[in-house]
């Protein structure tokens, strides 16, 4: 049995100014006074990125013990060797692809694989890392990431920041929910679109939407709206290619 | 030198119905009456995309022979011996990683590379895929492409569907410009940011920005507004790595 996983979207719903405040509930269930190693390879200036939300995540929830992975010697024995009852991981967003790159070359993905056991948080591009691939993340693709395949702690994706359509706009993009039709021209997998504020909790054999709406994507259903606080453990048992 | 690259945006601008009427004029001079060879990959259905995009060139050019390279029993080898003089090739849009991974397995992707003397006109993903990488697409990641280095007809990368931050937007995702900005911490090559209408065109030892309006973003430079019509030959010396 995997370790509870909490998934962001992002750190706030549309309006909200102050990081995590919607969420201080599940953040404090969640890390139950462990110490936080925070792993900002997503951003670019990493100990500027790791005070902001060590900060963020104080103003929310009062005193937390938030490290940055990356001041370790070796970020991926600090995983390794992690006490899960001690320590947990949150995953901080930014661009994907360069995560996916840094902690692909500094192994602290492998060793993230092989910690099943340790909590993990994420947001944003840190969620994407949690789910099978990185193939849903909406971001540049600006390194190559040396690999699609991430960390796989729920058997579904994530698109976070989800994005519906603008009825007046003359933009000839793809919308997110074209874009997410093509992945499941190519790929099997479920996706949840998670609006911005909405966070999937994976807690044992539950899977549990909240803090926002999302919308579901499977290949071959038409797209379903789901409400905070849906149950969507079924997914759990979906396949995954 | 190499041949002529005419390089769109996507196929109309904002509020026009008819795809290419706005870019008749160069089109015509750029084909010159050459077979057109339609490289579909980026999208799904290539036989319906294919047809879609010789009905939508002949209804604004008139007669002109244009044929889907996939139903090609060996693609890579009908690029590698076409005739400059009456061969042409146009590479669609759709979805970028899927163009690169099924052009690098089927050997076009090489075969454009070494027939630079070839006329290359793309839209899009096909724009995409005249860079010196698909590093600045929009699309979502929905296969791993095998390498994000592409044809390298320009020194300098496209993106696409360019379009301006919404100042009345309350989504916390990225920009398109962050997104670039983030693309320029780990990448020194120019970037135009083409808006919908928008070509360049590479002919001989110029670059030309027309059709619409364009944004240009070089790494450590403010962004810069591009009017239709600039000229913008002096990026072919700009570095590309």
């Amino acid at each position: 049995m995997p370790a509870d996983a909490l998934l962001f979207s992002n750190s706030r719903p549309p309006g909200a100014q102050v990081p995590f405040a919607h969420a201080a509930e599940p953040l404090r269930a969640h890390l139950g006074g462990r110490t936080l190693w925070f792993a900002a390879w997503a951003g670019d200036d990493l100990d500027t990125y790791s005070g902001w939300v060590g900060d963020a995540l104080r103003d929310v929830l009062g005193d937390l013990d938030v490290r940055g992975l990356h001041r370790e010697a070796d970020p991926a024995a600090t995983i390794r060797d992690a006490d899960p009852d001690r320590e947990t991981v949150f995953v901080g967003g930014g661009n994907t692809f360069r995560l996916r790159r840094r902690t692909g070359d500094n192994g602290v993905l492998a060793a993230l694989r092989d910690r099943g056991d340790l909590r993990y948080a994420g947001a944003s591009a840190g969620s994407n890392l949690a789910c099978p691939t990185i193939m849903t993340t909406n971001d540049m693709p600006i390194v190559d990431p040396g690999g699609f395949d991430a960390v796989g702690r729920i058997p579904v994706q994530i698109n976070p920041h989800y994005l519906d359509p603008d009825p007046h706009s003359t933009h000839r993009g793809e919308t997110r929910e074209e874009r997410i039709a093509e992945f499941h021209q190519e790929n099997a997998v479920a996706v949840v679109g998670l609006r911005e504020g909405a966070w999937l909790l994976h807690h044992q054999e539950t899977l549990t939407l909240d803090g926002y709406t999302a919308r579901l994507f499977r290949r071959g259903h038409e797209p379903v709206e789901l409400a905070a606080g849906t149950d969507l453990s079924w997914l759990l048992a979906t396949p995954t290619s």
